[in-house]
């Protein structure tokens, strides 16, 4: 009986008979020998079928075979630097579990739509690997950075009562005879998370109806929200860059195989340190105009912007004090200045912009009874909102990370929806 | 200028004057002195303040402070064994830094409404902290289980677009023009991340829109799934048990003050070890009759039912192999006795009812067919769920475990609306 192994782990048998469970992923012939080239999620592996060294059934079951067909291979391993992976697997037993039909994903160029249709097949290619193993180490990033650090994981609820700020970018849903709608944010409810374990994060996916079509857009993201108590703005840059910095130094350090498979140019990655520049809108504003970009002061700064910006640096950039009334109602004014609001958004470097988005919160029962006043909003909707400012209120701040964002960022890709394994957009509902 | 400490911290500042920074908690007067105990998120600390060692002023302040006023306590650490958590503060300084109107919740008994009304301040109890301290635990088990086993997180879309199985159960939401539904369980999706990754998992919100009242029923609850290429029932159930046992020990073992601060009996938790009691429907039947319980044979198990069934055992309790007509069209038929599914449901102990339900699927892309066709559902809905049998079928298995009955289970709590922050029931969608 040999033993059953996965690819991931051959190195330690080498020398040794062994089976390989997987899908042919590719082959080719050079006569008396094939090249089969295996996969089984955890890596790939040359096997060598040798005409002598196998029954002529077998070696005519190598000609046979289709990709992607489930295979069973039993062979000795040997190092082989040259190959994938740099093992080998010199054949001593070919068995086809089941043959595959003719694999619509053939190495040709495919247009995004087939291959969005096919996700469920195209996931099984190398190049969505690496990514989706970027995705898996930046999740797990985020999530130790907080455990580690004495958060507390209070998950948001994704049914959430109010449609507070208008239902245009919300989804709506019947709820037993009333309304619900998706979440956009966790971020009420962790402030409650924060005045009652100090530091509390949520992770889980958030939505967006917008009719987007960017590159930056899906309307099904995931998003991780810390929120601290006794926390105020630069605090918040602080935590954010720290957080930041952590997940690109485990990325590059677990992940540069898979970087590397993307092609990614790892040199800007490697740049990236501490301090990350903070600069306040106005400065951002100023590197706009230097840069001769038309753009009326006071408004936001699209995606275009926020490139010119961020090309202005080699670390995230930290825009920190946006005008106050283009920012949301809880944010806190700058007591320095009462038109500012005390938010920041980082901006990915090489143009991949915003990835955070935060700030302080106002923490005033009585301003932020009148914010929520001015910006017309229901104060019944917020009462148990305001509570927390009724007992024992803290200043207090937080951000959410946009995951996919990130992982783009991070495997430097141009459009989103790879980052993320069954990608939602405002077309795209399949499969 | 004193340092800011955590309470969980205090233990490295013994001896030293420190500041804490919190809410108080509960006070407690003796004449010349003031005992404030004061909670910062991370834990308790009792503070002692004498009469002559502050002003007159100061130690009028802690007759003003109110519960859950916001606090600024400096003082000196001392180990203290009689105290919450071993250290005491003697203080030398007292602010409040917002006086708390009066704290609805008081240390009395209040009705559940209440309580779920108020959730945003319930989670500021020590008994909240407890229970969702081992959610967190619970959740980062299974996350570390998954990853140090090398599976790959696969994040399942929560929109889906068809109704297969009738909407009775489903939320569903307007679509950009088009119908979605949220995802009742992402185990298809996963069939397809294991035939590319091998071994995958997914973690992150389900829905049911239940019309049920029980105290096992959540609208909105989190659930954790594994699939793997290559594995039958028996690997599966070996997983499950691995999976659980895991789980336990790490819960034993970090978050044994939080169980006990729970009055949890530990010993029921503490005899749990491997091998798990493996029996089929029909045994499970048999332990119904025993104890002369009317139940029907061929239907599915009702929560009394499991109870009985648990309670039979030590260990959770894996019950496989039910009548296929009850079971969903993916379950693998029996080749033994083709009226039984390859299935199994875990049942955790002291009544607590199913906590895992998986098993093998069927791989045979007629056989589905088959089944997709005697259930009466659309199969070009389960066209790309069938590529998966046309491209490299092998045997596979899978399952999902509800975080939320696993934390009542380990908690030993009556209903499930505890173990999630902001819970979601029929009629409850506040705060």
């Amino acid at each position: 009986m040999v033993d059953s192994v996965y690819i991931s782990d051959v190195s330690q048998h080498v020398g040794k008979e062994i089976q390989i469970r997987g899908w042919l992923y590719n082959k080719r012939s050079s006569g008396k020998l094939w090249f089969l080239l295996v996969r089984d999620g955890t890596g790939l592996i040359q096997s060598v079928v040798f005409k002598g060294s196998v029954s002529e059934e077998m070696f005519q079951t190598c000609e046979d075979v289709t990709q992607e067909s489930s295979v069973v291979v039993t062979g000795t391993v040997s190092e082989d630097k040259r190959s994938v992976g740099g093992y080998e697997l010199q054949v001593s037993g070919f068995e086809i579990l089941a043959l595959a039909e003719e694999y619509p994903i053939a190495p040709k160029e495919h247009g995004t739509t087939f291959l969005m249709d096919h996700r469920h097949l195209w996931l099984r290619s190398s190049r969505q690997h690496a990514i989706l193993r970027v995705r898996h180490e930046v999740i797990k990033a985020c999530r130790d950075f907080f455990d580690e650090n004495g958060f507390t994981l209070i998950d948001a609820p994704i049914f959430t009562p109010n449609a507070c700020e208008g239902t245009t970018t919300l989804f709506e849903t019947e709820y037993f005879g009333s309304r619900a709608y998706l979440t956009q944010s966790g971020q009420l409810y962790m402030e409650a998370g924060a005045m009652a374990f100090g530091k509390v994060y949520c992770f889980g996916p958030t939505f967006r109806a917008e009719k987007s079509k960017t590159r930056r857009h899906l309307t099904e993201f995931w998003m991780i929200e810390p929120e601290v108590a006794f926390l105020d703005l630069d605090g918040d840059m602080d935590l954010a860059e720290d957080f930041v910095s952590f997940i690109v130094k485990r990325v590059l350090k677990n992940r540069r195989a898979e970087l590397e498979k993307l092609e990614r140019n790892l040199e800007p990655l490697e740049k990236i340190g501490k301090p990350f520049p903070r600069i306040s809108y106005d400065e951002a504003v100023e590197i706009l105009k230097k840069n001769n970009i038309d753009f009326e002061y006071g408004s936001d700064f699209g995606g275009a912007d926020e490139t010119v910006i961020s090309q202005a640096f080699d670390s995230p950039v930290m825009v920190h004090r946006y005008p106050a009334q283009i920012k949301a109602f809880y944010m806190k004014d700058d007591p320095g200045d009462s038109s500012k609001a005390l938010c920041v958004d980082m901006l990915a470097p090489e143009g991949y912009g915003e990835i955070i988005g935060g700030g302080q919160r106002e923490d005033d029962l009585a301003v932020l009874e009148g914010k929520i006043k001015a910006h017309d909003l229901p104060t019944e909707a917020f009462d148990w909102y305001l509570d927390l400012r009724r007992y024992g209120t803290v200043p207090h701040a937080g951000f959410g990370m946009g995951i996919e964002r990130t992982v783009a960022w991070l495997c430097g890709l141009s459009h989103i929806r790879e980052t993320i394994p069954f990608p939602r957009l405002m077309h795209r509902l399949n499969p």
